[in-house]
């Protein structure tokens, strides 16, 4: 499969455009240097090892992982050094342990003392201090605790005193996402970083150890001004990009390096549609540009090159099918996609498209080099 | 892992309760036999072999499928009559010649001459006569020639005398997803028979065959009124139903035979949110009762026993981050969802949610019985 082309290809289909993707990389990777802070991208969006070698320029780590498979796959080939970056589950820490004795750093995020007090106590018992970090909310987005919340020294020391590992501080300014524009954008990343650094000196003012100071969304990584006080960030959706952080002019249309090849199987003329075979099982249901100022449905086309289909839009979506039609209100008509036409489609969002598949087809950078097959894993 | 108790999974998972779905797949078997007509499931729903051995009662067949990957995974075990729902590609025949070659007689879809013609032509060239149907629209939903399309002869035509096979007509009411109560899907219903029978009656006034005459959503196949002329009909989610199907009165949220097992991670109590670990990964981005008349977010929750809490829902996904609150408007108190409890999601769509997941973990009818583990497929 090594030799097959990408006129070859079967439809639908995930291409990875490995030269923007490298582009990508190296833009945030940059950036990070220019900061002098590490940089941990997020896997959760790639979900491959063979993509993880590319992101993971120093080898094994570090690393941020979304599940437990994520973490468990990416130590199996040795990746050692990851952030688990969902609030630790009561039940999981019996893996977390398993990837400890495999040689696998692993450390765990919580907000509550009751998790702190689970994973001290699971550490005692294994006789293994688990590294754990401890979440704060800048943005009233999802998990974490406020950074001038009381229970953070709590945390803190029952983590440090009774077994296991005070690792660091650990925030997601995810209300980012819907901020327009790098001004904007800096905002959320200075609200991140205070949230962070004062939860951090509250900790050493308390004198327990505090030393990760860890900030990151795909936004606000690009957005920064500022990070003193700050050790790593974080990102993952910047290793592709898609149509919602162009959305919010984190990155370009043309940096999008994630698209479906898909062939069109119908038309409805006197409707103006051209039916394609990637539909929301190709695409995923994710519809995060419908609240943007400019909503993409279900995806920009190109054509079987990547060449933008300027006011071409996925329009709809059902399981298998997809319907293309003229952006409404662009005036332009519809282009003659034969029956046949091989097409791409650029994703609103990368990491619930590309779960939508198993395999990668790459698209080398240098023309004569052979199209790459990178497996996905999916799973908890 | 077939000794694995419900307590004992691992979270999120994807839950299917045997009996809601034999409850379920007992009712349109015993509504399609009362009309006369064969039922011809869509397994794209279940997507494995496991409960494509409950849908079929009569074994190997008659089935629908929407992806060839599907159809080569159930011609694998047997199943040798199979219609491809999706319009057919020109770039997927060799495949569909394949599996008649391997003893599957698949049955593919078109509304044009220029597929009519690639599809005679492969079979000319192959001595195999694929069968084909001709999809008729009755509701502008996507794909299909409207009934009186002059089209239809001339397609009608090439199928039966270049090569190809005139299998018949197919039509799907796609909109009656959007109809309300049983008395509003019949009239799609009736759409729907009228479109394919006056399109059999056409092509048989034109001195060509037409044999099946073939009908079918989940919301119309349960509410047909009249059948005349109709010889089968598909349906695809009634398996089992989902909230979207609820919404629109063709089943009772107790009826729902899937739910995601999650457990809760976290609270931000000022908010009044219990924070849980499946998010869209685990439940997938559907939204479809968004538009409904009661917006059940990512998704209904019951306790770990499937019993419906109720006026909770899960309001917000991230990707791995489920976020659940009280209805808006309720009136009604948070419940204390201490962390660590398990409970249920009842998904908006069962087709998305299910393949989001790699597995089914089965609760047995009869509750001395182990669970059982069903692997699912995916991918074209």
């Amino acid at each position: 499969m090594t030799d097959a082309r990408l006129a070859d290809l079967p439809t639908p289909c995930l291409l990875l455009d490995e030269a923007k993707m490298k582009c990508n990389i190296n833009r945030l990777a940059k950036r990070a240097d220019s900061f002098g802070v590490l940089l941990r991208p997020h896997l959760k969006t790639t979900k491959s090892v063979e993509a993880a070698r590319y992101v993971l320029k120093d080898g094994n780590g570090p690393a941020t992982v979304s599940t437990l498979a994520e973490a468990e796959a990416f130590a199996a080939v040795g990746i050692n050094d990851i952030v688990y970056g969902v609030g630790i589950g009561l039940n999981k820490l019996d893996r977390v342990l398993d990837l400890h004795r495999a040689g696998c750093r692993l450390v765990v995020l919580l907000d509550s003392l009751v998790q702190a007090q689970a994973v001290a106590a699971a550490s005692k018992a294994a006789e293994i201090a688990i590294p754990a970090m401890i979440e704060i909310d800048s943005d009233g987005h999802r998990s974490g605790l406020a950074p001038s919340d009381p229970e953070l020294i709590k945390i803190g020391r029952t983590l440090h005193e009774d077994g296991a590992e005070l690792h660091g501080v650990l925030c997601h300014a995810g209300d980012s996402y819907f901020a327009v524009g790098r001004e904007a954008q800096s905002i959320y990343a200075e609200v991140e970083r205070l949230a962070v650094v004062n939860s951090a000196d509250a900790l050493r003012a308390a004198g327990l150890p505090c030393p990760v100071v860890s900030v990151g969304s795909t936004p606000t990584a690009h957005a920064a001004k500022n990070l003193t006080g700050v050790t790593e960030m974080r990102a993952g959706v910047y290793v592709f990009f898609d149509l919602v952080m162009a959305g919010i002019e984190v990155c370009d249309v043309n940096d999008i390096a994630l698209s479906v090849l898909t062939t069109v199987i119908g038309h409805q003329v006197k409707q103006g549609w051209a039916l394609i075979d990637a539909g929301w099982m190709a695409m995923s249901r994710d519809r995060g540009t419908a609240n943007q100022t400019v909503d993409q449905g279900y995806g920009l086309v190109c054509d079987e090159a990547g060449q933008l289909l300027v006011d071409l839009v996925v329009i709809q979506a059902n399981q298998e099918h997809g319907i293309i039609a003229v952006r409404p209100g662009s005036g332009r008509s519809m282009p003659d996609l034969v029956l046949g036409t091989r097409l791409r489609i650029l994703p609103n969002h990368a990491c619930a498209t590309a779960a939508q598949h198993q395999r990668y087809h790459v698209l080398p950078e240098h023309s004569d080099a052979p199209l790459m097959i990178w497996d996905r894993f999916a799973g908890w």
